[in-house]
């Protein structure tokens, strides 16, 4: 629920900032009307700030409208971030007792020769946490039973795709693709594939929980109170501090299995690794994007493409070329991002699903904001855009000559990329074609019944992209507000439809991805004030320029404010509600059975006992589940 | 004793790096002393790397010194830091119980109507912290009364100073400047005074401690044990992140009563002004720097002053000018920065003199960089080196040309700076002329017993610095290191003297003053490799300047390690010794005696019983120190 809450919080913001900022777009609206009357243009452009003459009297109608909206959005920013920390702590003193809250993660778990990773957690525990010590789990390398875990589902699938539907063909021959040699019973040999897995799959199961050289060093650590388990999470533990590193443990659905970098040398050098990849990501990116510029710019593309001309002096061709087919080109790169991203992000490091979407979120967002606004904006090759930025000075006026420029393209793009994206979230196309493709070659029946999550780190960017249009272009071109608007509030009514009745929470992410938007919002207001410096120097009027200069100086200090008032409520619970929901429970007969839980909440799946076969024999019985407590 | 090995280390360490950085420089150099012979000139200049053709294959050898002393460099950083954390660690192990690890203070108290500061810090703490909470003493606004005690204490003074010394006059007529009027005996009436204040400042003393508006909205809370205080110090106390903050106690002598700014919004916004005020230091600053250029460079110097021209001419004068005038008017400009400096600090919120000398010694420290080194080697106005600096790529290239033709100036910055700041170090010239010229204004004889501490804000800094010099010039210019090392040995015998017969440490460092110094050495590298890069390129060396590139991204991920690796260490003392210490302890029955000090140890020393009149009347009883406990 609070998913919903949250996400329709980010549309009615952008929203309510879309019809405040359309209150002064309209009345500067006018003036520009009034400027289109006198200069008929085909184009949009004319509805830019670029018709307005140098030193106009009417700048100041411009200016005036970029300060009301930045106090505006600090105010709702200030107010939005107010709500959303006092939702997270009322949700946290309502919530139920959570493995989570008492379970931390400790990595880099310094082992000697004579110990094994269990015994050396115990005993350190034991010794400096002895009175809120409960248990722990360590944390074992299980790549290679999860891939026969999923072997054995897959065939599993098969076989029950096999026994339930009559039309299929039931047996095959045993060589030569199906021509020759003897007919085979296939529902006999899957079963006995599966066993033979299976059995596998629990000689691995014991192996791995026997031996120690299959223990990464990480365990989860469970604690009697929810204090206990913050003041191991906050004191450093040992003297040494890459050892004992503590983490917050995730919800035990959300943790992150299949990577365990568990030594501090590892997450540190995969972390650097990530980053250059990241870097070297976007810089690459700009490949097609300049394609997509040359696109935009219809005489480049005849200079290109000579034979084309004949085509492209058709009206309806060349609007389509200049006005769509760019951003659609761009969509289709851009739609292969979020799950690089989202690979980047998981071998990084990250313990846990949520953070993993929360790191690719952050990635999406500036990967977007550098690769479609500045490339656009400067329609440079990569150097170019690289260089603009070693030269800090002059990038107010460059911006203020290329962001207007930009703005027919940027208005096509909320139309394609906005509301198309908007509608196949209805539809969910992609997915759904996704599946039919699918559906031939796979035999199971499991994937239907699974309800999809919904991908923050894949919306959520795109969301604040616009609310960067929006933000950047209300005062230089008026005219995108209107078509911004209108994807809001289709956004808005798609999304409630989606989280009522699509979507379902894979974890709880408890308003963490608050201080991601607010971020980007602060970053989008002061690029905005950067372009109008830029915009009132080009049009000589210096004092306005001038002027517009404490405003980020402001909405940077009010930034520092917020992290220094709000921050910390999103990073960690504080003593005294962690206190207050410890009193609540003391006596709580249901927190004993609680505690049983809380022992075993986070074994790793893949060395649960596993039953797919039929035959029911000794083998089935759980070899390990209780040697791990 | 740790301050002595401390600092011993940052000479030594100085020093190794002088004597290992002379041999390439010897092998270098001779290359210099060919080019030398072959262009005889008088001026220093002729040692620089200027000298060698463009595309030489000896720029190998400087290129190679580069590689060799950062590599050197890094190593002999990655060992001390390991050391003095151990050091740390050691001496934290064997220190008896002190005040400041079982107490911490809190600041940004809540307070309702009905109750004060006092009832709600104990309701708090007994609430949340039962099982450790010992006591605590909130802090009162007492400048009012430290500036009667300073009256007093002068009256006091003057008085003793009276009576001992029968030399001086002991009346004075009372009106028309000693002329006119009835005789009055002095000691009596200095008496008279001494009683009347001390009646003041009792009355003061019981209203300060009686009534609720002059406790500020801050205490010292102390715990039963070290964990305790730490748990407290490390969790986030409040639901509001800006109530209930706490910081760590320093030691009790080293409090700073005068400034307890205690709201979190007065603290942010001191902290604000101080920034700001810092930066238009720096920049206001570079009025005299310029100045001093105008004297380095004796042809501007006789354009601005022709009549000069004839005494400019006689040699001796010119080499004086050029040589050593220049560098002492800008010492004498820098000798007021450390006091500006830790003024601003004092008033930026921190609550001990060492956390104000060591936020001014990173003040001083990279005011020093900025207005001595960049100032010089750019020699432009403020808004240029400001210019330069926003424009980033091109700083190599500039620095590349600038740098090496200020050699000779640096050259004799270490001469006449260096030198004489350490010989008037061991003759502490300034102090011993100041308490000269001040003692026939003060009558007193309390001056003369205190022993100095040492301004570790005046000195590290000025270290660094030349650590700074050595490092970018080593290659550039190796005439300078000899004259470095003299420095470095004569600083080494001389400090080692102060340390053991002059100073007593006021507070005890721990060795936290390290991370400016291993951050400053860092940053002489990074810059170090920035002017390699522009030589090179300047030199048509381009595989060269090419093949530095990795060093400063090494260099930059060499010095993320260590702050994983041993920052935390000086931040926090970990969980594991923090228990190990109470345990230890557990037994002692010392301890009881221990905590009857400690409840007391954080007693403002201005609300302290106080006694100087010789009449022992009824008022000198202690009306308020028990009230506080």
């Amino acid at each position: 629920m609070r998913l919903i809450t949250f996400s329709l919080k980010v549309f009615s913001f952008a929203g309510i900032i879309g019809i405040f900022v359309l209150l002064p777009v309209n009345c500067t609206g006018e003036l520009h009307i009034v400027d289109f009357t006198n200069l008929p243009n085909n184009s949009l452009d004319v509805f830019t700030i670029s018709n307005i003459g140098n030193g106009s009297k009417r700048l100041w109608i411009h200016f005036s409208a970029v300060y009301v909206v930045t106090i505006f959005i600090c105010y709702l920013l200030y107010y939005e971030y107010r709500y959303i920390s006092s939702k997270r702590m009322a949700y946290f003193y309502s919530s139920k007792p959570q493995p989570h809250h008492f379970t931390i993660l400790v990595h880099s778990i310094p082992v000697s020769v004579e110990s094994s990773v269990s015994e050396s957690v115990d005993r350190f525990f034991s010794e400096y946490h002895p009175s809120t010590y409960l248990s722990h789990i360590v944390i074992h390398r299980t790549n290679r039973l999860r891939s026969l875990i999923n072997d054995a589902k897959q065939l599993y699938g098969r076989l029950t795709h096999l026994k339930s539907d009559d039309t299929q063909q039931k047996y095959h021959r045993s060589c030569c693709f199906g021509l020759c040699g003897r007919k085979v019973d296939l529902t006999d040999e899957y079963e006995k594939q599966l066993v033979d897995i299976e059995k596998n799959l629990r000689l691995e199961q014991s192996e791995v929980s026997s031996s120690g050289h299959k223990e990464a060093r990480a365990a989860f650590v469970s604690f009697k109170s929810r204090l206990g388990a913050a003041i191991a999470f906050h004191l450093p533990q040992s003297s040494n501090p890459i050892e004992w590193v503590t983490e917050e443990a995730p919800e035990p659905d959300d943790v992150y299995w299949p990577f365990f970098s568990s030594s501090f040398m590892h997450r540190w050098i995969s972390k650097l690794t990530v980053v250059v990849a990241c870097i070297t990501l976007t810089i690459l990116f700009l490949v097609p994007v300049l394609i997509v510029q040359g696109l935009t710019n219809l005489s480049q593309l005849k200079t290109w493409f000579p034979f084309l001309e004949s085509i492209l002096t058709i009206k309806i061709v060349s609007q389509v070329i200049t006005g769509y087919l760019p951003s659609l080109i761009l969509q289709l790169f851009l739609k292969a991002v979020p799950p690089i991203m989202k690979f980047l992000s998981s071998i990084q490091g990250y313990i846990s699903h949520s953070n993993i979407e929360k790191s690719a979120c952050n990635k999406v967002l500036w990967f977007t904001i550098w690769n479609v606004f500045f490339a656009t904006v400067f329609s440079g090759t990569a150097i170019y855009v690289v260089d603009i930025f070693l030269e800090p000075k002059q990038i107010p006026g460059k911006l203020a000559v290329a962001v207007p420029a930009q703005a027919s393209f940027f208005i096509a793009y909320v139309v394609t990329t906005g509301w198309t994206s908007v509608c196949s979230e209805l539809f969910r196309i992609i997915p759904f074609s996704f599946s039919l493709i699918k559906r031939p070659f796979t035999r199971s029946t499991d994937h239907e019944l699974e309800v999809p999550s919904l991908p923050y780190h894949k919306d959520i960017p795109r969301i604040l992209f616009f609310a960067l249009l929006g933000i950047t272009y209300f005062f230089l071109a008026p005219l995108i507000l209107p078509f911004l608007l209108l994807y809001l509030c289709l956004g808005y009514i798609i999304y409630s439809n989606q989280f009522i009745n699509v979507y379902a929470p894979r974890y709880e992410s408890a308003g963490k991805f608050w201080p991601i938007v607010h971020d980007s919002i602060i970053f989008s207001l002061v690029l905005m004030h950067a372009i109008a410096v830029g915009i009132f120097t080009l049009k000589k009027l210096s004092l306005a320029s001038s002027l517009i200069c404490p405003l980020p100086i402001f909405t940077l200090l009010f930034n520092d404010y917020c992290r220094k008032r709000f921050l910390p409520i999103f990073v960690a619970y504080s003593a005294e509600s962690l206190i207050k929901k410890d009193r609540q429970e003391e006596n709580d007969p249901e927190m004993s059975e609680f505690y049983n839980k809380l022992v075993i909440a986070y074994q790793d799946p893949a060395l649960m006992p596993v039953r797919f076969s039929s035959s029911s024999d000794g083998l089935n019985s759980p070899l390990i589940s209780s040697a791990q407590v």
